[in-house]
């Protein structure tokens, strides 16, 4: 690194490729899959999966690895930690992400257990099932997150997911600690309904005490407050983090920061094809705006582009350039 | 195999796992690459080009797997024979050529070259542009051809492609005389102009002494012949071979069989993307037309409407179901 070098945010999340296929409820059912979640899954059970899933294609995904990619096609500085091994899914998401310029420095594991991978099942509906095997990012541990790329990121952003994993929170809680040891910002997306049911308790401790951006859908939020009202669990959300982001899906999203509650309007999707990656997508041009100083409005739109985008297409990787979105952002504000 | 399968088509080829990017025309030429051409690499060139590609997507490629693939999704009957590694991409081949219907019976190589992969650059003009590492596909030889299959399938189809390795090329050789040996019939198609150029001896006296279906595009055949004009290469190629399938993009195809000469329109493209298989899906709808009876105008409608669907998408492995162009053709007929 250059030793001017900063970020707009480091992620740190955990590192997978998705195998996408179309799949008919009947094939959920059969399966015993929870539609619409990510469930992790052993080796075995993975093997099994996948020999009864149709033909697919293979993109390199991971929820913040997805934003951070999609940050820097936005123009943003993004960074990120991550743990593959040295085989060819490792090498394939080293490459992409890097190909997208954001700075991953994590060398791959010389062994241990396969690159992650998530059989990603996506129904007529739009709706995506993960079935994550996590592979080589069960080792990811403090000794991953290098100092001195969170000192150099104005934001380092967490993914709820790594809490399955001792190592992989220990990770995180030092990322949290340099970070704000040093001025920088915490972000933390809570990435799962079913993921803030196992770590409920932590992550309420988390964002009451110190997380300063917190990215949530509705189901997430409701899930954590353990409220069925959206305006109830956003109400508290409010009182404990300092800039809350909670997306709705086609209801756009609500950003809550002091005394200011903006709303967001989901942007037209020509075709609805696959809801993977929205979420991350949208964190990814709020950080965009964020680091360009948008306001709350602006960046939740950029967001909101950002997210319309991904939904017209197969996995989580932009097929189509998104420095547009900038452009559409300013000719609607002119 | 149970003793009653048959097979429409047993396809021959080299297997191969497409790595695909979107690329600026300046890319193209900074790397010195041929436009619209597969070119073969070795693997350090391979390695030097992708860290040079931009973000990707994996999808199952081969010419031929293609054909097969989407003949399956037709409903068709189809058999394969290739050559992978035990590796990550060998796995994720041979997952997507099954679970699109395909018998495939080779087993994967426990050692020697990685699975291929063709690093398929996309420009704005959708052409696709193929830099080939043959891995695995170098060992293709004539014990990979099984027998008993060549002899279930009405027909075997080989890739001009396999010229490219004198063991894969008597391969070819072994297959096409037990196929004439039952009364089976022998398909080629030409697969690039280049491989034209390289193989032109070779393919002219196949064509003249044992192929009954040739295919191949406009380049191609005018490769074959050495004219420039098109004409006068559809004279030669219906004074030669049985029948003839020309294809010539979005001036459709000509269908040559004896006597009859049948012209086919280029169906309308939604929005094109990538030319990626154009070819591969014209052969696939075509030989279900072939399989179902249905004649030369309607074999070669089902090869247009096939060839269109995967213009507008990317990679060729077709993401949306086949079977409704059958529908299209049944109602387009009434």
């Amino acid at each position: 690194m250059n030793e001017f070098d900063r970020y707009d945010v480091l992620g740190i999340g955990n590192a997978i490729v998705d195998v996408v296929a179309h799949a008919g409820d009947d094939l959920l059912e059969a399966l015993g899959l929870e539609k619409g979640a990510m469930t992790l899954i052993d080796e075995a059970r993975c093997e099994d999966l996948y020999a009864r899933m149709g033909p697919a294609r293979e993109t390199s995904g991971g929820s913040c690895a997805n934003t951070m990619a999609a940050l820097a096609a936005l123009g943003g500085r993004a960074a990120y930690v991550g743990r593959v091994r040295d085989d060819q899914l490792g090498r394939v998401f080293s490459h992409d992400i890097r190909a997208a310029g954001v700075a991953f420095r994590n060398p791959p594991a010389p062994d241990g257990p396969a690159t992650a991978r998530s059989l990603v099942f996506v129904t007529e509906d739009a709706q995506r099932t993960m079935q994550t095997y996590l592979g080589a990012c069960v080792e990811l541990s403090p000794s991953d997150v290098e100092e001195d790329l969170v000192r150099r990121a104005d934001v380092t952003y967490l993914e709820g997911y790594l809490w399955d994993r001792p190592a992989a929170k220990d990770a995180c809680r030092k990322a949290a600690e340099i970070a704000h040891a040093v001025g920088n910002s915490l972000s933390l997306t809570l990435s799962d309904p079913f993921c803030v049911d196992r770590w409920r308790g932590e992550f309420r401790a988390l964002v009451q005490g110190q997380v300063d951006i917190l990215f949530a859908n509705e189901a997430e939020i409701t899930s954590l407050y353990e409220t069925a009202s959206f305006e109830d669990a956003a109400r508290q959300a409010r009182g404990e983090v300092g800039l809350a982001v909670l997306t709705r899906g086609a209801k756009g999203a609500l950003v809550l920061q002091g005394e200011q509650a903006v709303e967001i309007r989901a942007e037209p999707v020509a075709r609805l094809l696959d809801t993977t990656g929205a979420g991350d997508l949208f964190a990814a041009g709020f950080f965009r705006g964020l680091a360009g100083c948008m306001g709350l409005a602006d960046s939740g739109r950029l967001g909101a582009l950002a997210a319309a985008e991904i939904l017209s297409q197969y996995g989580a990787r932009a097929e189509q350039p998104l420095l547009p979105l900038l452009e559409r952002l300013r000719s609607a504000a002119a």
